[in-house]
């Protein structure tokens, strides 16, 4: 059974076929969010702090962190990136303690996050493309991490899920030409929306097995990259979501502020027998009639994990 | 692809592989409705109509008709069911024109049911316990209609699926006896609560897959079933009814009265690339709106048909 290990300094996750379902935390990313991007640059970081305890309270496994911050006073992210993804991971860990996900498509920001990092974060990402491997792979050897494989090289992103495959496995082998096993690789396959792609649902789905089956690879997408320019794109992502889990695939980079895609993940790992006796479901229950009452998903979701705390050494002291 | 074919006067409905799941309406049951089954006992046949039109306009693609009123003055259902199903067929098919499933557990209530029932009408069930399957199946070639096969026989419900698994290959081989083919049988393999057995979600999508693969049938089952006893009922069954589609599963006897569970089919069904160009979805987004608006979901689907049908006529005039 393929496990991913991803660790912060004190707590571990794992990504894996016999595990619930790894929820990576997509909030803290400036890319389409401009009021963030304007706090970043002027050294702001109280969206970040905010996102980052707000996505642990819904029940985040994971949280990424970009720092893909366009400075209007030095428009080069090969300069600017570096320092603000180390900054950003300085401050988020000292916040929080479930493992990161470092993302960047800038070398040197992977880097400066690994080197800031604690524990065994997960790499995010590396392609298909020549140059990318080149540079990247050296570096999950090198730290000892796993990494996120996106199925595209250098002839761009294939409509043929074959094609997609191929570039997985590629990917594979060349990783373990530096000596990195599968297990360290979680491929997303790249979820196309479903309003531009019809068939885009039934690729992925049908990946997800051929990866785990024939690779032994942990995977991951955007999730709601399925929904895009759809009306009424939460419903559609909470059908994805259990669909895709009851495919094989085991994570997925989403926004965990939104309860209805919530939710579906848990009551997916119910379905899948990944809860033992429901009981994350029944926590999950409470939260939700909360929410039905008016409070909104992340105190109520904070309230219920400090209520369970507290239940747990109530019960503690009676045995 | 297997494909079967049902029938009202003046409609076909077809559950298959290649198809959007059918949505087989569950309310006229009067089984747990102490209500409805005092009514029907009176004569007061109210319920029934309203139930019919409103699981038509909320999406329904069949409607179950179950006559299964224990009578304070008579305790023999072979005396009281067959009339009371031929009286409910016939109102039924008299107010609305999708096509029929008749749901009964007494020989005469089914008998009764075909005799009345126009076009080619689903029956419900046989079961692989031996002396069902002597009474039902005659009676399904007979009629030259498909029929539910529940994964059940003498010794019970077996835990094991590959146990349901035989069951249901059992019902198959017997039916090609007496000439009935694989694609007029729709397994039911038995959906066990979730909260009671942990491994229930998970055999089923395994038995589904093989039931399609192995014995090439289109397949069923009570959806609600799946979370009984389990708090947040709704959010457990529309992450099932996504993952149940994604593992081929064709049909489900469901409430299409609840908004959750229809939003989940019909994001399955676009997921599926059974929606062509989203505009099932698209036309349904606008009833979610209706609803979050505050209109009941029978009456914004109803409001929704309406205008469908006139801007269908008006582009027809315009064409």
């Amino acid at each position: 059974m393929t496990r991913t290990i991803v660790e912060s300094r004190t707590k571990t996750a794992v990504i894996g076929f016999d595990e619930p379902f790894c929820v990576i935390g997509e909030r803290i990313n400036p890319t389409g969010r401009k009021k963030l991007a304007a706090e970043l640059e002027a050294g702001d970081f109280s969206t970040v702090e905010r996102d980052a305890l707000e996505q642990v309270a819904c029940g985040a496994t994971m949280l990424d962190i970009n720092a893909g911050v366009v400075y209007n006073t030095n428009p080069d992210p090969n300069e600017t990136e570096p320092p603000l993804m180390r900054k950003m991971i300085e401050l988020v860990q000292g916040l929080v303690d479930i493992p990161l996900c470092i993302d960047s498509s800038v070398p040197g920001a992977l880097e400066a996050g690994l080197s800031a990092c604690e524990g065994r974060p997960l790499l995010n990402s590396v392609t298909g493309e020549e140059e990318r491997m080149e540079l990247v792979l050296p570096l999950v050897k090198k730290y000892n991490v796993p990494v996120v494989a996106i199925s595209n090289d250098d002839t761009g992103i294939s409509e043929d899920p074959d094609v997609r495959f191929e570039v997985a496995r590629k990917i594979v082998e060349r990783a373990a030409d530096y000596g990195i096993p599968a297990h360290d690789i979680v491929v997303d396959p790249l979820m196309m929306p479903v309003g531009a792609m019809a068939s885009a649902g039934q690729q992925v789905f049908a990946l997800v097995r051929r990866l785990r089956e024939e690779l032994g690879v942990n995977t991951t997408c955007g999730a709601s990259n399925v929904s895009f320019g759809l009306p009424r794109r939460h419903g559609v992502n909470a059908a994805f979501l259990p669909m895709a889990i009851g495919a094989g695939m085991t994570s997925a980079i989403m926004n965990p502020i939104r309860p209805v895609e919530m939710e579906a993940v848990r009551a997916a790992n119910l379905l899948m027998n990944h809860d033992p006796n429901g009981a994350a479901w029944i926590a999950f229950s409470r939260v939700l009639d909360a929410v039905e009452a008016g409070t909104p998903f992340p105190e109520a979701s904070k309230a219920a994990l400090e209520a369970g705390a507290g239940g747990r050494g109530g019960r503690r002291r009676r045995g």
